[in-house]
């Protein structure tokens, strides 16, 4: 199994999921109830679609900065690399359930929560087994020195421990999820993704 | 990030995006209508499918002349072009949103003129911040002069001027929003493009 | 534009496509009725989705085999493969139109008949503009000997004759037109196919 | 035909594929009954969800290591790697039928275990037809000593004969089948795959 084709094959994989979000907006023909009332109704919809967007770029983005630093992919990191497209590809389902239930009875916008907060829980130990896989199996460019081998692995697994509080906030104020989740995006859309990769710029150097 | 990787994914988002469009097209089975009279009633179903499919078929080729230009990507025209695909990936829900409604009551036609102009307008502003970004952090492969800078400015910024002006006459008259848009569709399907490339290959020569 | 960019979206439009086939495969629960008899009752409509399928490959080929030969893309060559591909695209829409009327009311079915004729015509015409401007623009790698231009013409054009006979056939026995397609398939398919590239090996060789 | 862009096409099939198989999750809003019961009352839908991703992962793997040790497709090979695509394109299909009708009426969690069956063994001819002809026509990279050749027919020929003892099972159990699917998962997903890649290495140093 080479690399590339694992790459190629995640990236087709999740740039499917992030157009099929959209698949879910639906605006059904209901008499006597104007569109505009209909598409202000669904903001919290509207939101989450953006919120759960923007989490399938950083996944594809965190991904790929992964798999640049590794020099090869060995069975495990195949078979939890699957693991993770298995919950890439339920996204759409439990952003759409979120989005459905967000404002209903209590008890399914709880539901919602939790269903949404096992997906994301799924995609972040996915990473951190890929990684650890990687890390133990010497399969990175570069050897990582004990500080390096530290960051990458909170980067990498900050977010198992982040989304339960994200999970349990949400069950008090489904709305709430959200919110939290849009810091989580630009931690891992932001600058800091650099760390690894300028790591690897200066060893290179070095 | 490599240039190419981003292309690529883009290129997949756009692929999926241009082809779920259809997916909208439905006929529902309804006892006593015949199919060739339910057809030729969502007529402008069909046309507002073809503009949609040629609009995203120049935000291909437009997204394809910009970045071929580029000698490498940074963290905010990632950030944009993630912009850009949420945008593109909407068009096939507003499409739809505005087949249903466009000859509905006047009220959900204009809000159907709206969102599709919303998304539209999302598209070009993303696109002028993808090329500002590029433009502010010197990654085309040649420098412009400054007659090539304005003329590709204009190309890539014209349509966030446009586009309002086409969602106005909309909302006025919802059937003609989507004839306006065949001049845009020409004018980014058509030779001008070359503008952009033709200057690269004669400060390549030159 | 580079050739092998064209080749890579078109391909991915073309893949998506022929997958998204099968999503209008469905059976709803109905009570009393046995899933059994559902199954078997859409035999046309799992009939058509074969013939879709393989008419989707057969396009993937053709285009496969067309731009292989090809030095290079023009703007109109670009226009006429969106065209090409907005008839692809089609093709799920007809193939569950059909297999939602085939065996409805006659006027349905005819309307279905048509419907899927027209896509089909549509892809043969876009076929033939494309080669057509190659040729005039002489943009493959190897010069064609009139003969040879012939054969290449026949292959890419004569569905164009051929469609409009089984969509009339079609509309006199709505079934019938599945097994029409079958001998085109498999012309499109068979080692015919070898004419074109078979000469380029030759040409290369003499 | 060059076997890249066989490769290229069969991988976007499959991963979208892969990726709209979740599309069939769905829940409908029912009033009086509780979202967290309607989840769990769809346990089953979900794990036949997870079997099919995986099965599909495995097949993907399979495609992947075949073609990796070809040198060059045929017509033939064509052929039988778009029949392999058909079936593989059906299986979200049989999978949301599995997942509706399993805890249904016997008769149709029967029908259900049946087409799913079917489908699983097209995937499995198709796979055997496509080594048997690249065997046949000599398109393996370095050729297969008697011992190897008997070892990958095995490889790519058993599951004919364990998936229509799983679907008897299953006829008998509906949900037992999904269970039985697990090991054989396991086995093409798991390192008895090296073999094919094994071989390919020894040969190539000694």
């Amino acid at each position: 199994m080479k690399k590339s084709r694992l790459e190629a094959f995640s990236d087709s994989v999740i740039a499917v999921a992030i157009t099929l979000l959209a698949l879910d907006l639906k605006v059904t023909k209901i008499d006597g109830v104007p569109l505009s009332s209909q598409l202000s109704e669904q903001r919290l919809t509207f939101a989450a679609y953006a919120v759960s967007f923007f989490l399938i770029g950083a996944i594809w983005l965190s991904h790929h900065a992964l798999f640049n630093r590794a020099t090869g992919v060995n069975r495990s990191v195949l078979l939890y690399n699957l693991l993770l497209l298995l919950f890439v590809t339920l996204i759409p389902f439990v952003t759409s359930t979120y989005g459905d239930h967000v404002e209903g009875p209590p008890g399914d916008a709880r539901a919602a929560v939790i269903a949404y907060g096992i997906v994301m829980q799924g995609v972040s130990v996915s990473f951190a087994l890929i990684l650890w896989t990687l890390l133990r199996g010497g399969l990175f460019e570069v050897p990582l020195t004990p500080v390096q081998r530290r960051q990458v692995m909170i980067r990498y697994g900050i977010s198992t421990a982040i989304y339960p509080v994200i999970t349990l906030v949400g069950v008090v104020n489904p709305p709430l999820m959200l919110f939290l989740y849009i810091p989580v995006v630009m931690y891992y859309l932001g600058p800091g993704e650099r760390i690894l990769r300028g790591d690897t710029a200066s060893a290179a150097k070095g």
